[in-house]
This record gives C-alpha cells, structure tokens and sequence, in this order.
C-alpha cells in the first residue's frame, strides 16, 4: 500500500523545498509517495524565535491541507520544529518534528550528541529545546558553523571545513558521539564527516522521513486526550 | 517621571480588555498611566495552542506598536505569555509575561504553588511552562475548576467554591502554600480564598504590573546578546 | 532489497518466541525478512535483576551470531533490554532495545507514559530504566496487571480488565496519554484499549521491529567511540 | 501612602551600610521610606559560612524590630541571604533576600546569569544556592575577581578591569548574558560594563529594593502554612 | 587504638543527651570512647528553622572544643545537621551529620526511603534537604505522626501505632523500602517495625556515629579547598 | 565478635586478587576475618561492558557462596560494581560495590568528586553510574591517566605523574575536591597526591571495607520489598 507523506518546508524558498525534496527521494521507500511544499508567503530562511513565529500560521494551514487531501503523515522540515504541538491538536494524522524525533534517534545511537547551528546565538533555543524534550543528559554541545545559512550553501568547502573542526573538538572535549546537523542544505557533507571522525552524522530531514514512515507503518496517531486535544471549535475575527 | 506601560489582552474580547483596565487601575502607581489594548483579529479566547499560535502575530504587532510609540514597558496579559520570547527579540522596551513573573514570585513566598486552570486537558501546558521556567522544585499541582473561562464569570458563585475546594485538597495533600489563578476575571475571589484558608493567592496581571514598573524605575532591558537577539532584517513575503 | 532482522527473545522458551514471530510477522514490511530465536539455555521467563543477568551472556551469543551471519539488525526483544550496551559493543550491526524505543517514541506521541508491568516490585525497575533513558518528565506511572506472565497467558479476559482498569486510573489521575505494553503477550489487546479509553498503546516488539527497519534504510550504526566501544580482544579463562 | 522599609546589612561595617543606604536613596521611590541598618556586633565582613551562622542571630533581631516598629518589608543586603527562611518564619511582613530576589530577576533578564564573587573557595556557595533555588537552567558561571572585598573597595580601576575581563569570558564562552554584582560596593560598575560588553549587569541590593516596593504595593505576604510557619513559643535557656 | 567521639546534641536537654548516650553505648565499638554533650543555653527542642539558627553558634563552640580537646570525630545529633557546613570549615577533624549520612546509608539500602517527621509543616525542611543532598530519585515521602516530639516520648504506644500506619502506606503507595527515624527517641522502635513491615528501619544516629567511626578509622578528612575552607581570620566585634 | 567479610575480585587476576588482600589487611579492623577470591574463569581484567557481562555470573556465584558459608557481608571489589543489583536479589547478608559506596563517601567530603579512569572511551560508564546514583550535583569530571590497567601497574612514576596533572587540572578548573582512584592498584599514591594538592584522596576497596563493617555492626540487610525482592524459584535449562 502507497504511504502518502505531506512535507511542509515552513520557510518560503522555492530552492529549500527542492532540496529537501531531492535529499528525501534518494531515503525514501519505494511504495511512499512525496509532497514537499512550501508556504507562498512568510520570511525565507528562519533565523530567530520571531521568524518561527511568522511562519506558524503558514505551517498550520499546510498541516490542514495534509489533513484535508488525506496524507497519512505530516513533517515540519525545520531544525525547531515550529508549530509542532498546535499542529498536533488541530490535526488527525500524525505531525513528525526533524528536530524532535532526530534528537530521539540521536540519543540511541552515542552517548552524546552535538547539533550544528550558525550563529552563537542561535544555542538559547538548542539549549531551551534539548531541555523541554528531556535530552540534558545526551547533549554534548553545540557546533557553531559561524556562517549564516546563504553563505553556507554558498560556499560548501569552507562551511565542511568548519563543521569538521568544530566536530573533531566536540568529540575530544565535549564527549560528542552524534552530530546531528541542524540545518538544511549539510546533509551532502554527512559520509564524508562519519568517515573522516568515526563519528554518527544524523540528517535531520531523512530520520524524520523514516519516523513518519514507521508511525505510519504502525498506525500510530498522537494522543488526543490533553496535550494535543482537538481545540474548541470557535469563531475567530 | 511618569511611567507608561502598554498592556496586551492577545485575545479579541473586549470585555476581557476592560476588565484587566479596571483590576490594573486599583494597583497602578498613581505615577503610572496604563494603556490596555487587544487585537482586532483572532479568537475571543485562548484555550489551546492552537489558539495561542493564531495570536501571536497580533501580539508582535502590538509590542512593535508599544516600541513606537515610546512606551515604557510591555506586558503580555495571558496566562501562558504567548509570543513572549519573540517579542523580546523585536522590542528595546522590556516585555513582561504574566505566566512567567507570577510563577518567579510565587517561588519566593511559599514551598509550592498551584496554578488554577480550567480543564484537565490544560495540564501539560501548565507543566510544560513550569519545566520551561526552572520552577519543578516548586511546583505543587495545578487546580482544576471544570469550567470554561466563560462558565466562570457566569457564574461566580460556583466558581468560587470549586476553587476553594480544590485549593484546600492542594493545601492538603500537594504542599501548596501559594494559588496562582491562572485566568483573568478570578481575581475578584484572591481576598477570601486567603482569609479561609491561609495560603497566598497571587493574580498574575497584577503582579506583572509591578514587575513592569520594577525593571522601568531600575532602566532594566532583556539582554540581547543571544536568546533576544535582534531578528536579521529580511524580506518577508 | 531485502531487510534481514534478527529478534533475540532472551528467554529460553519457545512458545513466547513463536507468539513474538506472529506478531511481527503482521507488522513487518514485505521485504524485511525476520528470524526470531531464542536461547537454548535460561531461564524460560525473565522476572528479576538475576534473571537478566543469567540470560546476558547468552544474548551476547546470539547478536554475536547476526553478526556473523549478516544480518542488518538484531532486536532484543524483552520489555528491560538485557544486554544491551555490551551488545553494541561487539555488534557492528545496529543493535535495538524494545524498550529504549518505544519510550522514544511513546514520548512523542503523548504528554506521558505508563508502562504495564506485572508486579509492583517490578516498579524500580521501571523507575530505573526510565531514568537511566532521561525519560522522567514523559513518565506517568507504572500499571500494575497483580499477575504473573503465565497467568496473563493463561487468562485474557482478566488481564485485559486488570489493564483496562489501571490504564483508565492512570489517565484520569496521572495524566497518562501512553499507555505501553511492558511484557510480550498483551499485544492482543492494544486496539481494544485504545477505543475504550482514547489512549495510544504501544506494542514494543512491534515498534522496534519499524525502529529496526528505519535504522536499516539509513544504514546507521552506533557510535563506536566510547560508549560502544569495540571492547579490547583478550583471553578468556 | 509612604512604605516604610527596613533593610539590614548583616555585617556589622558602618561604611558598607552607609554606601548601601547611599545607593539605595538613588533608587527608590521618592515615597519610599528607607532605614538602613547594621547590628552592633559581630564579623566586619561576612566571607564563610561561618560568618554567616555568626550573623544569623543578630539579623534575626533586627527582623524582629523592623516588625515591632511597624516596618512594610525587611531586606536582607547580603548575597547569600543570611537567617532568610528563619527570618520569615517570626515575621510578619515580607522579608526579602538580595540573592533571591535577584536571581529570580535575572532569569527573566536572559539565558543564562553570571554572579560575581570575590575567590574560588566561594564557588561551592553559589552552586548550592543555585541549585536550591531551582536556577540550574539559567546559570552560566561564576565571576571571580581574585581579591578581597576590602581591595576591591581600595582598587576600583583594578576591580572594574577583572570584572571586565571576567564577564567577557563568560559572555563568550559560558553563555552569560546577565551578571549579577554579588557583592556590595560593585555597583558603580554596573552601567560602565554594560556598555562595553552590552550585557544587563544588576545591582542585588537595588533589585531587591524594587522587589520590596512591589511586594509592599501588593500587599504580599509570605505563606505562613508550612516552610515559613511561625515557630512555637518556647522557652529559651 | 582508642576513637574518641565527640556526639554534640544541639539542643539543651539534657534528658535527650542522656537518651542519645544510652543508645550509642550500644552501637558503638568497645574501642570507641563517647562524650555526649549538650549547650547550657538555647531552645530545649528543635522544630523550626529560627531554632535552627539559634542552636548553630552554640554547636560550632562545642565543634570548637572538640578539636581543642584532641577528639578523632565529632557528630551533630539533629535530624537537620544545623551548623554542618559551618563546623566543617573551622573544624580540621570530620565533623557527621546525622541526616546527611543517614540518607546516604538509606539510599544504599533500598529503591526509596521515607523519613518520619513530627507535623506537616517539617515536610518543606524534609524536601529542601533531600533536594541539597541530591537524594530526589531516593526520596518516597514523608510519615507524619502529627505527634509533637514531647508527645511522642510521653506516649510510645500512640507513636509507634502512628509510625506503622504512616510506613505500611508509604510502602503499598509511595514504593518506600527504608524507613528513616528522624527524630531521636524514636530508635527503640526500628526492629518491631522491621519485623511488621519487611522494611529497613534506620536510626540516624546509629548511622551517624558506624560513619564517624569509618571516618576515623580511614584518617578521612573534609577537603578544605573551597567548600569547607578555613574561614579568614577576622575581629569579632 | 568476628566479622567475616567476603570480598569478591571479579576478574580472574590472581595478582589483583593479592593485591586487593595485602591493601584491604592494613585498613581492616582487627576484629574483621578477610576472604579475598577471584573467579576461576572470566577476563583477567575488565575494561567493557562486555567484560562485565562476563563476570556477572561468576559474581553472582561467589554471592551465593558468601551466604552458603555464613560470611556477614559481601563487597563487589571492582570499580563499577558488576552484578550488584542481582547479588543483592539472591543474597540475605548485604553486598557492597566499592563505587556506590565510594561516591556517597566522596559526596560527604567536599563540594565534587573526580574519578580516576584509564582511557576517554571510559568516562560515558562513569557519567551512567554518576547519573543512576544521583550524584550529578557532585560530579566535576573525570581524570584520564591515558594508560591500560596493565602499563599503570608496570610504570608507576609515569602512573602517579599523570594522575598528579590531571587532579591538579580538576582542582583548578572543574572545583575537584575529592579524587576517587578508580582502578586496584593506585592505592599507593593516594596519601601522596593528598599532601601535594590538598584534596581527598579515596581508595574505593578500603572504604567499601569500612561501609561493610559499619552494616555488619548495625546488622543492616537490603530490603527485600522489591528492588533486591528475592528472584522467584525457576528451572533454569
């Protein structure tokens, strides 16, 4: 039976949703079938708690549609997951976070795990994050690429380069066995960084891919009785 | 020096508004003018996160408004501080959260405190928000009313006892020394439930007032190294 | 291509190794081929501390043998996971625990969980191993059947009601949204219960087994750097 | 209507509790009432724990005149909150400590908060008091300026440079975005060091003015049911 | 060779001295050499945190003059170790703390231990204790006998009726499996309770004093680094 | 009275088993009777998971030995405490791992502990048995001699130097006050390195002695309730 999964890249570049889409066909099963979209409105690339906030109301009415064209799974492709717990209540079918269900796959497969990110002041929200889903004891650091994500994509030999140095110290001082890479547009330099350290390179989009496989294997649906109960239906000005 | 602070009902009711304006009054310095707005958009009551998620934009439009416009202080008037942590990224005035103020002075004047909410299917939310918050040492339970927020102000008298009882059970069985009410329109009841039972009860929009016009007289501002950091300036489409 | 798992059940008998063959055997793709064994020697159920440390060496036997026979993946397919790290250890293959999994995965599907177990002096354990997972925030409580593994075989209809009975008391009183099937043989009853009372119920050999499967697809391995770490060869006496 | 609050320096140096009283009338409300004071005996300086349990008492003392003169809220001006818990337990109206009060001020202000403190051998006191006060989360580091209280008093150039140098590690390094002046006589510092290194720097004892301010406004109480129970009438030999 | 044990009894009764005496003589090895004292002045019982602060200064003189007087350990005999950190830093043999080494005992000794305490209102000290020490995952609940220590000498019967009811609740409900007497006079009634219940019972004083002489014999001392670092010489005023 | 103490050396080192005997000989009471044995079979040292398995079983046969033959106490005499939970099922005299013991003695002494490890691949044993035994609050780091079991025993300037560095690190930078030797063999050094740095040395297999003596005094015993509950009777094929 054909899994029908509905990606929602929340940002509104064109270029990501392609990417993703490229990356995921090569992990995908045969029998699923893709939809990578993107909102047509909202920032495009998602740098701050503001920016996810924008695009929350985006990713709601794309988890909607999933609900409405019956997709059997959703994915916010996203390393923050925006929007994850509402789109939850207000959905029948299962929403899969990369970043929530990579760091589930992080913490069974090494000791500790590091996520990349751009900025230094980008780890408050790694920090905040690994906290609220009970990942403290798993969390080696965090690896700081110091390029925003433009300039990465731009320049993929300095970006791996950086991302190799930043790893090869986390796994010697920080106790690092998985790197989870935070953002989209790395997950090329992934083999060439597990060969190169011995360490597990995770890519968030695919992992999530495969989880979302599996709940719909399963049948699984999220909870409905509290945390994610379907909201009063109410007017809204 | 007269202070000026702007406060944020994030929901559409007007009644809501007026009615934080008149409690707000009672406690205001005389030296404080208070300007109490809510959105014209967007649902007349948050009770999930899906409603949460719906007024945050209508909550950064209204910090940005209090920004320009030369207040001194902006306060989020919702129990579970909607848009906090984004806002402060777009502000230079500080933004205060009712949720979050409350519960750090809750900490300070008993062992444990019990916030009131309305259903059970509210209770994750208020767990997640006191894990957030670094305050599960102080958490004692939350007190469940069985009534809608628009239940509640019908009908007071019910209200009152249900809080009572549950509030006494709390005392008695959870540790609690401190009620938190957790909904607009309770604060009528904070007096007598202290005189019957001896615990402290706290209204969170009054406390956040306060709070507000502590960081105004010492020329507090939310650092913006990193977890506030200024948004990158970007094209939203 | 062809998925080869290997599910180890721990304990020494047979019945309980053709009932988790039939249950997986529904759940598994159609191109993931499975063999299930257990070992010869042991004790034919698993109760105690003592009892995991006797069927240990005999685990270690047999992911030794996946490894040696190629397969893609071993399981361990008892609710403690015997043996798991060691297995990592000298496993080059990807080794899965049922219950480190499924508490991942229980943990994204609901506010929190309550496993079943058979006795309350089962509950450390429980406490444990939740703990030792960084579980404690998902963790609701533990369910209590009051019956041995025999007579849960030997009695559905009594332990289904035994189940249902803690299941309800948990989601009313503990905030439990999970509800996970701790013990081989109950798996039967996990539809029914979740019409009666809205919850998620999880089958853990089942949800490993798609774990296993997921892990496969991506070709991930276990660290090897320090936690899992291949141990130093040596003489055995 | 004028508050009347009493603040104790615990030490028994008239010069530091004539720089608080200075540092304190610039900051408070024009209808706040301030009386500053220090007991008559005991150490110049409070450096140890054993400092502190010579100083309980006397603190102790003057919590109880503060009640018996009709005071609104008692301060505690020493970053460690020496007898805090006792005091409250025999007064009648809020005792507040700069410590407390100022972490809690702190959490709100930033990611994480850097105290400083005058030698390593104080660390160990400022994780405990961290740790009991529920502020893991929010701790970054300690600050330590390597000199005695008395030569930071003598050398302001030097002290001011430590400081400086401290805090920009912190920043860069621990994640600090507050810093809290833990000891008196820093808080000429405060605005010099948040312009260079554009972190938010407190004062404790003007922090714990305002929170006194607020809790007077309020009519704050602290609970008298358990932690801070009024203790029974005994006799003492 | 000869230890000789300094037992500091905090508070001034002499009839509790002489009660603390009697059942170390017991316990205590033939070579062990016990002086059990109490201060001339202070409350005669503790139940507070004020009386906590009263008795410290007259437990650290008597610290004092156990190292003056050449004795190998000395042990504070309150179940809430007033004046540990404080004697520790002035005093260079070991000073134990009755509760502090009990509940490292106990956490030995089964999954999680219950203390018994007098009234409600002791359980946010039992907490606050539990949470310094680190004891959180070993902590089942606190008994209550509702008995004031008075009443509990005067009538042995009531007590220990209370205590077995308080301990086979906590063991069915709490998962208790030790139970720790926190309060002296209670000793005589640890091996009925055992026989009744099947669960450890520990009397901390018993405890504190096999600890002090494992100290001794062991030539242990407190690190004096930085927790317990001699205090700096200073004037007293 | 004779206490008869039997101390279990999981691996098959005769040479370590001597060693054990000789250094244990100094620090027992003159009252204690030492049985000091090693396995028949199994690794001759224990440097993985693996290995550990490997021993259980022989572990758990020598337990069973020490209460065939009337011994009071058992200690498990390497510095993970192989087998400990299941020895405790199966046995009614107590049974002591040196490193539970150790680390609650380590956290009676000063602010954090540092163990002593051999290789980095080690510290992630050291942060799970920290972490289950609730010790993260006095943890400050692991120190890494960089040298097998085997070559510390060959080279013991080169053993000590190395320990020396490393503690004198963690006294500077991690706030180490006590340094826990976690391997047989660094006994010798401990009294030096004290003298040299000023912190607490412990040698686990002394202490773990004196733990045993103390039970055996108080005539403690494990609870039996249900963490250590006795295994049900079974065939085992």
């Amino acid at each position: 039976m054909t899994l029908r999964i509905f990606v929602i890249n929340p940002n509104s570049s064109q270029a990501v949703t392609d990417h993703i889409r490229r990356e995921l066909e090569r992990v995908k099963r045969p029998d699923t079938e893709l939809t990578v979209v993107n909102p047509q409105h909202g920032p495009a690339s998602i740098e701050s708690q503001y920016d996810r906030e924008l695009v929350k109301p985006h990713v709601l009415d794309l988890v909607r549609r999933a609900n409405d064209e019956g997709y059997d799974v959703a994915i916010i492709a996203c390393f923050s997951d925006p929007g994850l717990d509402a789109s939850r209540e207000i959905s029948s079918i299962p929403v899969i976070g990369i970043e929530e269900s990579t760091l589930h796959v992080a913490a069974m497969l090494g000791h500790r795990f590091s996520p990349v990110t751009a900025f230094p002041k980008h780890v408050p929200t790694r920090d905040l994050h690994v906290r609220m889903g009970g990942f403290e004891h798993a969390y080696a650091s965090t690896l700081i690429t110091g390029m925003s994500v433009l300039d990465m994509e731009a320049d993929p030999t300095t970006t791996k380069g950086r991302i190799l140095a930043e790893a090869r110290r986390a796994v010697a001082e920080d106790g690092a066995e998985v790197i989870v890479l935070g953002c989209a547009g790395l997950s090329g330099y992934a083999k060439d960084i597990e060969r190169e350290l011995g360490v597990v390179v995770l890519d968030p989009t695919a992992v999530a891919l495969k989880v979302a496989e599996t709940f719909a294997d399963l049948g699984l649906r999220h909870s409905k009785i509290a945390r994610f109960a379907t909201p009063p239906a109410k007017e809204i000005r």
